[in-house]
């Protein structure tokens, strides 16, 4: 199994050439503009723990001062004509560079861990301390890595919510094997804390808490959600009871097809709304966090008025973006109740019933107040949906996406969109599997 | 005004006639088979505060000692031929006797109300209270009665929860007059104590503690509702504002007819439930609780399985006795969620997934917990209540009742029964106005 994920040698050969060929090329550069840089390779192709088939490079350019920060980027564009800019907390480019994906990310060099001034500085920190340790582990860190791949809780991205290859790392070294770390892991409650060396001074709440060896007052589980640990947790028990290839392996599901949409969409009897508009032009850590908030908003909207939602959730496809919300209870008896005041608060009341003239039954007393009857404004989710859905706080870039457009596709309209990125979520949600049941 | 509700010298006669010739008749029985009786006229027809029309005559058979109350019960029953047995605390016998509806209640002969025997044996110190203080302010009492029967407060039987005729008199002797008490009643709000003669030791969380002048630990509006108190508060307000002849009559609805009952759904969109049983031979006032406790059990079941009700009423006419649900969310989707255990209680997940092996989605997690979703039992709710219904709570004897057979009505079934109080009960169901919304 480990020859599957394990870099062969040629692979390791490759990745030392390229990552050696690029740094020279960088520090050559930088000479030839009196740029003081170190350049260093980090992440885990400097570790040796990286997956085979990843082809990722992290060479982070250190600079003594601010000035030369910027001079850094502007080198790190200069380094492949097919590259992109992003934005972290500070700015960085990415390459393709000889078949690899390169992050060039510019940082500052600091002589102590507790005089950051970004969190990238941070990198070379972790990087020293692992490689310092991690020495005959990788075969474990790349074993435990995989299984977090394919377990589905692999990545700290807000997106996914799960673990950091440096958190797979530090829990290799706490536990000291791939299956101590499963061992442990099966019997994990939130609230855990981990400190590799005893220096924790993390105050956070977090569900699990591993205290950064190079960095004692923060957590490096900080953006592990309760959900994403307890699924790993469940996936090692599930896995010692019943050790299976397909732990580390998961298969995708295939897009589903129009008729596979109908048939689910037929044995369930709920009804999925779709709220879909442009995709904000930002990065998924920006717009995950925007996108579970306005799915929040919603959701709340809909059960104030009554409707009740059976699951929800978000989506990015292309340059599109979506919330999705299947609904239990879509649609609302045309009468409804509105509760108003104390009786005894006669101001209240009076202006309570001029407000609700047009009733249908009442005004009665409930409950020690007064209630009439009315018509519901909006009897169906869709239509609430419309007519409010704009009114709502929804994340700024969402808001403004939403303000220029959007479209309500409710049920069988939900077949109007071919994308396999959508058709593929689709399947993903309507299955909702995080661990096999039958493997408890 | 008065004059309608006043009665006339000739009705007086009458009942005085009556009243005196009937004492006469029972004191000559209880003569002759040696029985020591003291016969009372009590009740409003002993104060002079009955309302014309009223033909009811309260009648005590007090005795001395516990043999004798056997004897004086049966005494009674020799009164009329046209005579029902009735039960509260002790038995009482109901006859008609010359167009006058008469209780013949035996009861205790006390010398103190503090050593009461049963609850009837208050009566007679409650006429006399009463009695040494109303003279003047009797026709103050016929019209705060009247307000009452018009404003659909008054009886403190449990079906109504209303005042009763000596807490009328009460409020009448407390505030001095029927308009008095209208103005002090507009600015009621529950926790309001009255005590007469300051001798109060209730303590009681009623809305209204009325203490009794006559046994001081009673509360007698211990069976005034809040919802009947508050009606009252503000029907006195709105009449103080709009004073008008209809506060004192109101005319009950007409019967519903099919075509007013179609439209009254149509209009509403809601879908009413009947569940329509035998209705147990039991008094009111046993009746009615059992029935507020079934409507309460059943309305917790459908809520609980997600479904929701818009209002819902009890009802019992001729020999029939009914729950009226009327239903905002009637239908769920087929799917469903269960939620599970922690993630951490191992054993408890086993047999959770176990228990639920046939699901559509999951497992997942959420909120820490391990969640399917399946296909829901009941999408339905008539289909739930023919399920669960006989599991329920009903109260003793509706529970016999349905055991022994009952029928769901929904929606248009509901014209299937034709019963005028049926379709009096289904107007004012509808109608559910305890003030008139435009006059406050």
């Amino acid at each position: 199994m480990l020859a599957q994920i394990k870099p062969s040698a040629a692979e390791k050969k490759r990745l030392h050439d390229a990552s050696t060929a690029l740094i020279s090329r960088i520090e050559k550069l930088a000479e030839d503009c009196g740029l003081n840089l170190k350049v260093m390779l980090v992440g885990s192709a400097a570790r040796g723990t990286w997956l085979a088939g990843d082809y990722d490079l992290d060479i982070f350019l250190g600079v003594g001062v601010e000035d030369d920060l910027e001079k850094a980027l502007q080198l790190a564009r200069r380094i492949s004509p097919d590259h992109r800019e992003k934005y972290a907390e500070h700015p960085y480019v990415q390459a393709r560079i000889d078949g690899f994906e390169v992050d060039l990310v510019p940082c500052y060099l600091v002589d102590d861990a507790a005089h950051l001034r970004s969190a990238v500085d941070r990198t070379p920190f972790h990087n020293r301390y692992v490689m310092q340790r991690i020495a005959g582990l990788e075969d474990e860190v790349l074993l435990l890595k995989q299984f977090m791949k394919g377990t589905g809780v692999y990545g700290s991205e807000l997106k996914v919510g799960g673990f950091s290859g440096y958190l797979a790392e530090l829990l290799v070294l706490c536990y000291g094997s791939f299956a101590a770390v499963i061992e442990a892991a099966s019997l994990w409650k939130p609230g855990l804390r981990l400190d590799l060396e005893g220096l924790g001074r993390v105050e956070q709440a977090d569900p699990l808490v591993m205290v950064d060896p190079v960095d004692p007052e923060r957590n490096v589980a900080a953006a592990l959600t309760l959900n994403r640990m307890l699924q790993f947790a469940l996936a090692a028990r599930t896995f010692m009871t019943r050790p299976d290839l397909e732990f580390f392996f998961s298969n995708p599901p295939a897009p589903l097809s129009d008729r596979e949409i109908e048939a689910l969409m037929e044995e369930r009897g709920t009804l999925p709304l779709l709220i879909e508009f442009a995709a904000p032009d930002v990065v998924e850590d920006v717009l995950y966090p925007q996108l579970r908030k306005a799915e929040s908003s919603v959701k709340a909207l809909l059960e104030r008025k009554g409707f009740s939602i059976l699951r929800s959730d978000v989506i990015s496809y292309g340059n599109r973006a979506a919330l999705l919300l299947e609904m239990e209870v879509w649609r609302l008896s045309p009468a409804c109740r509105r509760e108003g005041p104390p009786v005894w608060q006669a101001d209240h009341i009076t202006r309570f019933l001029a407000a609700h003239s047009q009733i249908l039954s009442g005004p009665y007393i409930k409950d020690g107040r007064v209630v009439v009857e009315e018509k519901r404004r909006y009897a169906q989710a869709a239509d609430l949906l419309t007519a409010e859905l704009d009114r709502l706080s929804l994340g700024r870039h969402i808001s403004a996406s939403i303000r220029s457009g959007y479209k309500i596709y409710a049920g069988k309209e939900l077949l109007a969109i071919k994308d396999d990125g959508y058709r593929i979520f689709l399947a993903e949600y309507y299955r909702a599997r995080c661990i096999r049941p039958d493997a408890t």
